[in-house]
């Protein structure tokens, strides 16, 4: 998608493959600053201090950085310790586990000599493919929002919490795909913005990448979607997962289920947009997602510019106040409308997911 | 109720009436100031300003302007024209119109050289009658506290969104009047307070009176309720309201129709202290009552103090980010457990409100 007018992609090799290009993303929406990363334990760094975030672009990071491990010594000792050392920065990411082992046995099925090139070729079908199947998702996501603005006619508003755009994944994103994809088609197209409450990616991530991409949007708390959808104002909202279990419940960023119960108490369509990487065919129901806990100061304290453009921490509560701050909630499959997957649109139940995954039916 | 230990109101006489104490509200939680007040004039740039915020406490305040006034010049044009100063700090805010009218009328009432003497009086009885009705709320939440408690057996956890706190009335409350008697009594008690953006006054104030009381609380994100009360981890919700409509629907501060969601998802009673001060006789609906459109900074801005304990203010959205901030919403009469009056608890309808206000069955 576009900044300042260029396209970009999240990652993206640099000088001949020698080195990998990304956006630094803990200095968003201040500052674009793009990084270029030498080495495996660069990209490390990299995904553990959130530089890079979201579970496709994780991925696609661990990949390059498997890549620019074998330029520097590509004998299996030293490809499986970059594996182990890129896959510990983010032990539940099961993503970047799965495309780093992936990229890993592609390397060493290689003789010696040919491991570099070939890890380089494996990290970018990672980066190509990710893309695609955001892409695909964008179509099947555009399709749906098409045939709603054709019922209303007008401009069609849509909302969105946390970000689930192309910042978190190479391009496009997923629950975003379908307005990027919507809005280049010429569809009028207004899109609500959650700030998320605590880490704020609405605010600083979302609005930030359509702002850049040129798609109308407006930035409300996270208190104030359920006043707009009994005003009429939302047509439609799509958001992202973290896990979608085979019943069709949804795990993703905390105050989804907010939204949905929302959505659903205003017959407003509630469509999650789920890339089969984020399908957990073990789990049969979103209780047994295990919910993780937070450090208090992403609730206690909050970094802004201040009016000199100086980049500040600020603590906002009281001090010693004690604090829970769970990441994710659970939305029954009840309250959501449909999935959006790389392979179509299906039902939040295990028949809809068998339905597009037959071969997981045995499952 | 105790800051530091010792008993405070947030609106006190001082030097023997020729005076008014407040606490600078907008100096917490960061800043525990007391100013004095001389004049009508500072009262009314305290309400302008809010430094003093809550409609029980502005009507409190607007009538210790009054008496101040009066002490400077007790003419019935000098009163006229302090009454209409005051009560345009804030034009919707109705029972700073109805309570600086009443005093007026009453001060008006006494001859002359007896005016200063009786506006004085008045604004103590405003304050005492305000702490009065804010006790019987407390009273009558505190039995159903208790038998909640009583059912589950183990500590109590009760919601709450936004500050209904005593920062807002002269003493105890609207919605945490309950809490504090229950506590006081020796409940097993904790509190869930909802951060509540935009202004975040669950985060700065409700955090903060609870915290100085002793009361066990927890601070949330607002999005976290939810989840929490799918965990069953809440038992009851009990929020403040700024209007309830005669059919029993509630508008409060934007966020509270999300949590009457989750909790009627979830069984969880949800209550609403609403005194009678704060029920609208003349609005059939929630849909009638308009919508507060608030300024943008409320949601792109935000101040804390950094590590050595300067007070600065940030920006934290992308520059020129377009904002929608409305302050209230509306919950629908059928998702309230509850209204928690002066008088005691009743179903949110119609015959709910005429039957504990009878005299209103014509209206």
């Amino acid at each position: 998608m576009k900044v300042q007018g260029r396209a970009w992609r999240t990652i993206e090799a640099a000088q001949g493959g020698a080195a990998v290009a990304i956006i630094d993303q803990t200095r968003l929406p201040f500052r674009f600053e793009v990084l270029t990363l030498r080495t495996a334990d660069e990209v490390a760094r990299a995904i553990s201090t959130m530089q890079v975030r979201g579970a496709p672009l994780i991925g696609a990071a661990g990949a390059w950085g498997l890549a620019l491990a074998a330029r520097a010594d590509a004998s299996t000792a030293a490809l499986e310790s970059a594996a182990r050392a890129l896959i510990a920065t983010r032990p539940t990411a099961i993503n970047l586990r799965r495309v780093v082992e992936d990229t890993l046995r592609l390397t060493l099925a290689a003789p010696s000599e040919a491991r570099a090139e070939a890890a380089r070729r494996a990290a970018q079908a990672v980066c190509d493919d990710e893309v695609d199947r955001s892409r695909r998702i964008g179509e099947h996501g555009h399709a749906l929002l098409r045939k709603l603005q054709a019922e209303k006619q007008g401009r069609l508003d849509v909302l969105t919490h946390c970000n689930a755009g192309w910042l978190a994944t190479v391009d496009y994103g997923t629950a975003l795909a379908p307005l990027y994809l919507a809005h280049d088609a010429g569809l009028p197209l207004h899109v609500w913005v959650d700030e998320t409450r605590p880490r704020n990616q609405g605010a600083s991530l979302t609005a930030w990448e359509l702002g850049q991409h040129g798609v109308p949007h407006t930035l409300i708390v996270d208190n104030a979607g359920g006043l707009l959808m009994r005003q009429r104002k939302v047509d439609a909202c799509i958001v992202g997962t973290d896990r979608v279990t085979v019943n069709g419940d949804v795990c993703n960023k905390v105050g989804t289920y907010l939204k949905a119960l929302a959505a659903f108490d205003n017959d407003v369509p509630f469509y999650v947009a789920a890339p089969e990487s984020s399908i957990d065919w073990t789990m049969t129901k979103g209780d047994q997602v295990p919910i993780e806990e937070r450090a208090a100061e992403e609730v206690t304290h909050l970094t802004g510019v201040d009016a000199e453009g100086l980049l500040r921490t600020v603590r906002v509560t009281p001090e010693g106040t004690g604090v829970s701050n769970p990441g994710f909630d659970v939305t029954p499959a009840r309250l959501v409308t449909g999935l959006i997957t790389e392979r179509g649109v299906c039902p939040a139940s295990r028949d809809g997911l068998t339905g597009l995954f037959p071969e997981r039916r045995g499952g």
